[in-house]
Protein backbone atom coordinates (compact mmCIF):
# COMPACT_ATOMS: atom_id res chain seq x y z
CA UNK A 1 0.00 0.00 0.00
CA UNK A 2 3.03 2.55 0.15
CA UNK A 3 2.43 3.32 -3.33
CA UNK A 4 2.22 6.04 -5.37
CA UNK A 5 -1.39 6.10 -5.82
CA UNK A 6 -2.41 5.28 -2.39
CA UNK A 7 0.10 8.53 -1.75
CA UNK A 8 -2.19 10.58 -4.26
CA UNK A 9 -5.20 9.66 -2.53
CA UNK A 10 -4.32 10.44 1.14
CA UNK A 11 -3.58 13.56 -0.84
CA UNK A 12 -6.60 14.00 -2.08
CA UNK A 13 -8.05 12.95 1.46
CA UNK A 14 -5.89 16.50 2.76
CA UNK A 15 -7.42 18.68 0.61
CA UNK A 16 -11.20 17.36 1.04
CA UNK A 17 -10.15 18.33 4.81
CA UNK A 18 -9.43 21.70 3.84
CA UNK A 19 -12.62 22.50 1.88
CA UNK A 20 -14.40 20.42 4.33
CA UNK A 21 -13.27 22.45 7.34
CA UNK A 22 -12.92 19.06 8.71
CA UNK A 23 -10.94 18.54 11.91
CA UNK A 24 -11.58 14.80 12.22
CA UNK A 25 -10.03 14.13 8.24
CA UNK A 26 -7.31 16.91 8.92
CA UNK A 27 -6.09 15.22 12.06
CA UNK A 28 -6.46 11.61 10.76
CA UNK A 29 -4.46 12.69 7.29
CA UNK A 30 -1.45 14.12 9.52
CA UNK A 31 0.89 12.00 11.21
CA UNK A 32 1.57 11.54 14.99
CA UNK A 33 5.41 11.22 15.00
CA UNK A 34 7.66 14.29 16.67
CA UNK A 35 8.65 16.99 14.52
CA UNK A 36 6.18 17.26 12.00
CA UNK A 37 5.79 21.03 10.18
CA UNK A 38 3.61 22.86 8.59
CA UNK A 39 4.35 26.46 6.40
CA UNK A 40 1.01 27.88 5.64
CA UNK A 41 1.27 30.70 2.80
CA UNK A 42 3.13 33.70 4.42
CA UNK A 43 3.79 32.28 7.48
CA UNK A 44 6.63 31.31 9.39
CA UNK A 45 7.14 27.09 10.25
CA UNK A 46 4.84 26.30 12.85
CA UNK A 47 5.86 22.21 14.28
CA UNK A 48 4.60 19.60 16.28
CA UNK A 49 1.52 18.33 15.22
CA UNK A 50 -1.07 19.91 18.45
CA UNK A 51 0.11 23.05 16.98
CA UNK A 52 -0.50 22.05 13.68
CA UNK A 53 -4.10 21.34 14.04
CA UNK A 54 -4.34 24.25 16.52
CA UNK A 55 -3.83 26.32 12.93
CA UNK A 56 -6.02 24.31 11.15
CA UNK A 57 -9.11 24.57 13.94
CA UNK A 58 -8.06 28.77 13.83
CA UNK A 59 -8.58 28.64 10.11
CA UNK A 60 -11.38 26.53 10.20
CA UNK A 61 -13.03 29.24 12.47
CA UNK A 62 -13.02 31.69 9.66
CA UNK A 63 -16.14 32.95 7.63
CA UNK A 64 -14.32 32.16 4.68
CA UNK A 65 -15.52 28.95 2.61
CA UNK A 66 -12.98 27.51 0.19
CA UNK A 67 -12.87 25.50 -2.76
CA UNK A 68 -9.29 23.88 -3.75
CA UNK A 69 -8.68 22.88 -7.43
CA UNK A 70 -5.46 20.96 -7.95
CA UNK A 71 -3.17 21.34 -11.08
CA UNK A 72 -0.38 20.09 -12.47
CA UNK A 73 -0.41 17.28 -9.37
CA UNK A 74 3.69 15.34 -9.67
CA UNK A 75 3.94 12.59 -6.98
CA UNK A 76 7.00 10.90 -6.09
CA UNK A 77 7.68 7.50 -4.05
CA UNK A 78 11.36 7.42 -2.23
CA UNK A 79 10.82 4.21 -0.19
CA UNK A 80 8.84 5.07 3.07
CA UNK A 81 8.56 8.47 1.97
CA UNK A 82 6.27 10.10 -0.80
CA UNK A 83 6.48 13.71 -2.18
CA UNK A 84 3.72 15.47 -4.04
CA UNK A 85 4.08 18.81 -5.52
CA UNK A 86 1.02 20.28 -6.68
CA UNK A 87 -0.20 23.78 -7.34
CA UNK A 88 -4.29 24.84 -5.32
CA UNK A 89 -6.18 26.99 -7.44
CA UNK A 90 -7.96 28.19 -4.50
CA UNK A 91 -11.65 30.20 -4.98
CA UNK A 92 -12.51 32.23 -1.76
CA UNK A 93 -16.03 33.53 -0.65
CA UNK A 94 -16.36 35.37 2.68
CA UNK A 95 -20.39 36.38 2.31
CA UNK A 96 -20.54 38.05 -0.89
CA UNK A 97 -17.19 38.64 -1.56
CA UNK A 98 -15.40 36.24 -4.26
CA UNK A 99 -11.61 35.76 -4.53
CA UNK A 100 -9.04 33.24 -6.09
CA UNK A 101 -5.77 32.46 -5.49
CA UNK A 102 -3.09 30.06 -6.50
CA UNK A 103 -0.94 28.22 -4.00
CA UNK A 104 2.32 25.92 -4.91
CA UNK A 105 2.12 23.33 -2.27
CA UNK A 106 5.17 20.86 -1.31
CA UNK A 107 3.63 17.67 0.59
CA UNK A 108 5.47 14.98 2.55
CA UNK A 109 4.01 12.03 3.70
CA UNK A 110 5.74 8.90 5.85
CA UNK A 111 4.43 5.45 5.21
CA UNK A 112 4.00 4.21 8.69
CA UNK A 113 3.26 0.39 7.79
CA UNK A 114 -0.34 1.00 7.29
CA UNK A 115 -1.15 4.32 5.56
CA UNK A 116 0.82 7.51 4.30
CA UNK A 117 0.81 10.44 7.08
CA UNK A 118 1.59 13.77 6.39
CA UNK A 119 4.79 14.75 8.04
CA UNK A 120 5.51 18.25 6.14
CA UNK A 121 2.91 20.85 3.95
CA UNK A 122 4.85 23.54 2.94
CA UNK A 123 2.21 26.35 1.29
CA UNK A 124 3.32 29.72 -0.85
CA UNK A 125 1.85 31.81 -2.41
CA UNK A 126 1.98 32.41 -6.34
CA UNK A 127 2.99 35.54 -7.16
CA UNK A 128 3.42 35.86 -11.14
CA UNK A 129 1.78 33.54 -13.02
CA UNK A 130 0.29 33.52 -16.65
CA UNK A 131 -2.06 30.57 -17.90
CA UNK A 132 -1.06 29.51 -21.02
CA UNK A 133 -3.54 26.68 -22.78
CA UNK A 134 -4.45 23.21 -20.72
CA UNK A 135 -2.10 22.40 -18.01
CA UNK A 136 0.71 24.24 -18.35
CA UNK A 137 1.93 27.31 -16.19
CA UNK A 138 5.23 29.32 -16.91
CA UNK A 139 6.38 32.30 -14.89
CA UNK A 140 7.66 35.55 -16.78
CA UNK B 1 27.89 9.14 5.86
CA UNK B 2 24.10 9.62 4.84
CA UNK B 3 24.07 11.11 8.50
CA UNK B 4 22.42 14.39 9.26
CA UNK B 5 25.80 16.57 9.75
CA UNK B 6 26.27 15.61 5.83
CA UNK B 7 22.83 16.69 5.29
CA UNK B 8 23.21 19.46 6.92
CA UNK B 9 26.67 20.36 5.12
CA UNK B 10 25.33 20.23 1.63
CA UNK B 11 22.27 22.60 2.64
CA UNK B 12 25.17 24.71 3.37
CA UNK B 13 26.91 24.37 -0.15
CA UNK B 14 23.71 25.37 -1.66
CA UNK B 15 23.27 28.20 0.07
CA UNK B 16 27.72 29.01 -0.54
CA UNK B 17 26.30 28.40 -4.32
CA UNK B 18 23.75 30.84 -3.83
CA UNK B 19 25.61 33.63 -2.19
CA UNK B 20 28.61 33.22 -4.54
CA UNK B 21 27.02 32.60 -7.67
CA UNK B 22 28.59 29.81 -8.31
CA UNK B 23 26.83 27.50 -10.93
CA UNK B 24 29.47 25.02 -10.57
CA UNK B 25 28.76 24.23 -6.84
CA UNK B 26 25.12 24.48 -7.64
CA UNK B 27 25.28 22.06 -9.94
CA UNK B 28 27.64 19.77 -8.06
CA UNK B 29 24.34 20.37 -4.91
CA UNK B 30 21.35 19.13 -7.38
CA UNK B 31 20.76 15.70 -8.18
CA UNK B 32 21.33 14.13 -11.88
CA UNK B 33 17.84 11.86 -10.89
CA UNK B 34 14.57 12.59 -13.15
CA UNK B 35 12.43 14.15 -11.64
CA UNK B 36 13.93 16.84 -9.77
CA UNK B 37 11.74 20.23 -8.82
CA UNK B 38 12.23 24.14 -7.60
CA UNK B 39 9.80 26.67 -6.73
CA UNK B 40 11.86 29.77 -6.35
CA UNK B 41 9.76 32.60 -4.12
CA UNK B 42 6.80 33.24 -5.81
CA UNK B 43 7.49 31.67 -8.77
CA UNK B 44 5.67 27.94 -10.38
CA UNK B 45 7.30 24.90 -10.59
CA UNK B 46 10.43 23.92 -12.46
CA UNK B 47 10.60 20.65 -13.41
CA UNK B 48 14.01 18.70 -14.45
CA UNK B 49 17.87 19.74 -13.95
CA UNK B 50 18.44 21.30 -17.27
CA UNK B 51 15.81 23.55 -16.56
CA UNK B 52 16.56 24.62 -12.79
CA UNK B 53 20.52 25.21 -13.94
CA UNK B 54 19.28 27.61 -16.22
CA UNK B 55 17.18 29.37 -13.72
CA UNK B 56 20.13 29.95 -11.75
CA UNK B 57 21.77 30.60 -14.27
CA UNK B 58 19.65 33.92 -14.85
CA UNK B 59 19.08 34.63 -10.98
CA UNK B 60 23.47 34.76 -11.18
CA UNK B 61 23.24 36.67 -14.69
CA UNK B 62 21.60 39.78 -12.43
CA UNK B 63 23.34 42.49 -10.76
CA UNK B 64 22.17 42.19 -7.44
CA UNK B 65 24.69 40.77 -5.15
CA UNK B 66 22.96 38.30 -1.74
CA UNK B 67 23.87 37.66 1.86
CA UNK B 68 21.93 34.88 3.67
CA UNK B 69 21.84 34.36 7.02
CA UNK B 70 20.30 31.03 8.02
CA UNK B 71 17.96 30.76 11.08
CA UNK B 72 15.63 27.98 12.76
CA UNK B 73 17.20 25.39 10.85
CA UNK B 74 15.67 22.03 11.16
CA UNK B 75 16.69 18.95 9.34
CA UNK B 76 15.53 15.25 9.52
CA UNK B 77 16.81 12.21 8.19
CA UNK B 78 14.28 9.19 6.83
CA UNK B 79 16.53 7.09 5.31
CA UNK B 80 17.73 7.87 2.19
CA UNK B 81 15.64 11.26 2.45
CA UNK B 82 16.44 14.22 3.97
CA UNK B 83 14.66 16.80 4.71
CA UNK B 84 15.56 20.37 5.73
CA UNK B 85 13.36 23.36 7.21
CA UNK B 86 14.76 27.04 7.24
CA UNK B 87 14.50 30.76 7.16
CA UNK B 88 16.07 32.70 5.11
CA UNK B 89 17.15 35.84 5.77
CA UNK B 90 18.27 37.56 2.76
CA UNK B 91 20.32 40.78 2.52
CA UNK B 92 20.27 42.41 -1.11
CA UNK B 93 22.60 45.09 -2.97
CA UNK B 94 21.77 46.63 -5.77
CA UNK B 95 24.80 49.35 -6.32
CA UNK B 96 23.55 51.55 -4.01
CA UNK B 97 20.04 49.84 -2.72
CA UNK B 98 20.05 47.73 -0.20
CA UNK B 99 16.90 45.54 0.90
CA UNK B 100 16.59 42.50 2.89
CA UNK B 101 13.65 39.28 2.66
CA UNK B 102 13.02 36.71 4.86
CA UNK B 103 11.97 33.27 2.79
CA UNK B 104 10.97 30.29 5.05
CA UNK B 105 12.52 26.60 2.51
CA UNK B 106 11.84 23.53 2.26
CA UNK B 107 14.87 21.34 0.61
CA UNK B 108 14.78 17.89 0.16
CA UNK B 109 18.01 15.62 -0.31
CA UNK B 110 18.46 12.02 -1.66
CA UNK B 111 21.28 10.37 -0.57
CA UNK B 112 23.20 8.32 -3.50
CA UNK B 113 25.19 6.20 -1.68
CA UNK B 114 27.95 8.56 -1.87
CA UNK B 115 26.64 12.26 -1.11
CA UNK B 116 23.06 13.82 -0.28
CA UNK B 117 21.83 15.74 -3.68
CA UNK B 118 19.18 18.21 -3.81
CA UNK B 119 16.41 16.98 -5.60
CA UNK B 120 13.67 19.56 -4.61
CA UNK B 121 13.74 23.37 -3.31
CA UNK B 122 10.53 25.25 -2.18
CA UNK B 123 11.42 28.89 -1.28
CA UNK B 124 8.64 31.20 -0.69
CA UNK B 125 8.47 34.79 0.67
CA UNK B 126 7.38 34.80 4.43
CA UNK B 127 4.48 37.82 4.58
CA UNK B 128 4.18 38.41 8.28
CA UNK B 129 6.84 38.22 10.67
CA UNK B 130 7.20 39.36 13.82
CA UNK B 131 10.49 38.89 15.29
CA UNK B 132 10.86 38.11 19.35
CA UNK B 133 13.94 37.61 21.16
CA UNK B 134 16.77 35.19 20.15
CA UNK B 135 15.79 32.57 17.56
CA UNK B 136 12.00 32.42 18.05
CA UNK B 137 9.56 33.87 15.36
CA UNK B 138 5.94 33.38 15.28
CA UNK B 139 3.19 34.97 13.65
CA UNK B 140 0.06 37.45 13.70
Amino acid sequence: MNTRDALLHQNARFYEAFENFSIEVMGDVWSSVPGVRCIHPGWTLIEGREQIMESWARIFEGEVRMKVSLRNVKAAVYGRIGVVVLMEEISYQNGKMANSGTVMATNIFEYDGAAWKMIHHHGSPMIVVEEQEGENFRYN
